[in-house]
């Protein structure tokens, strides 16, 4: 009964410590995470701005795909050419605006996006690939979801990938580790104010 | 009676025109914002960072007043830095975390912060003052609400000025422009996932 009860209450330890164990090699691991911006307030884009900028001091290099045209600025692009061949931008959305309804022409841009996504996505040099508004060309099902979580899944251990844009589909909240909701509580164009120059562009 | 009538519109339409010069006026002219970043979220600080390398894109000076210890990590020091006289960044957190039971220390850490903070809200040459987490600050009574309302509201034309941090007070978002609310929907850290670098730092 003793002997009994003592080699329970080993079991149980062990038991505990590998628990424990497995908890602090996942805790201590680098992880590539999956993070996602979206709802309706602004911040979104500044935000993925602002980590690609941390990951550029941290020497990590940082690919952004701009899917939509607009959400990055002349000012931003020249912040970013600042850093050389730590950071690789490409806006895809020239002229593209998702207000066209010539829908053919939007999903060939949003594939050719896609190509250049991709390859970054498959590329263990780079730290951080940025997606910009991907969400928005998710949501108008002008690319495969199944194609985009797949990439993303099967990217290089310890790459993080951000995700930006309004309305993010269901799955792809549910495949990212980290998920902010920007929220409009106050907007100053509701009160006729033009955009600003550093806030807005 | 057609004179009358004649009149009446012509007055009408005088009218409809000033309002609408005024209304014009307002959209055309540049004004400094106010803009809050609130919410338990993440991306309240990484965004205002974001908008700090966005008026540096556009030339423009920016002074950033840290008000608690880590919020703005070595890797966004050492980009800042490179930027030399066109960012002024103070950390006044250092070794200050708000979990400190020592409340008078704190009171006089977030006064010295304070000062610092209104010599840049009264010096026209900055185009963006950022006081990161002052919303902690305020919630805390460490600052008097009407102090820090009064430099803002007295700030040189065209100044913006970015507040950040949780539980914003309700006169802030009344006096704000701008108000965007950070929500979590799915965090990394629940999941047993340590802080990434690049990401969380």
């Amino acid at each position: 009964m003793t002997e009994d009860s003592d080699l329970r209450h080993r079991e149980k330890m062990a038991k505990k410590k590998a628990s424990r164990d497995r908890l602090m090699a996942r805790k201590t691991g680098a992880k590539g995470l999956v993070i996602v911006h979206t709802g309706a307030g602004k911040g979104k884009s500044t935000a993925a701005f602002g980590m690609a900028m941390r990951c550029v001091g941290h020497g990590m290099k940082v690919g952004i795909i701009q899917f939509i045209k607009g959400a990055w600025d002349t000012a931003e692009r020249r912040v970013m050419e600042g850093f050389g061949d730590l950071v690789t931008f490409r806006a895809m959305g020239e002229g593209f605006t998702w207000e066209t309804q010539d829908r053919a022409r939007d999903m060939e841009a949003a594939a050719r996006a896609w190509e250049l996504a991709s390859d970054l996505l498959s590329d263990p040099s780079y730290g951080m690939v940025i997606l910009d508004e991907l969400n928005v060309a998710l949501r108008y099902e002008y690319l495969s979801l199944g194609t985009v979580l797949a990439a993303v899944a099967a990217r290089p251990e310890g790459q993080h990938v951000v995700l930006t844009g309004r309305n993010a589909q269901p799955a792809v909240i549910e495949a990212a580790d980290l998920v902010t909701e920007m929220t409009m509580v106050k907007h100053p164009f509701k009160d006729g104010i033009k955009a600003q120059k550093g806030v807005e562009f």
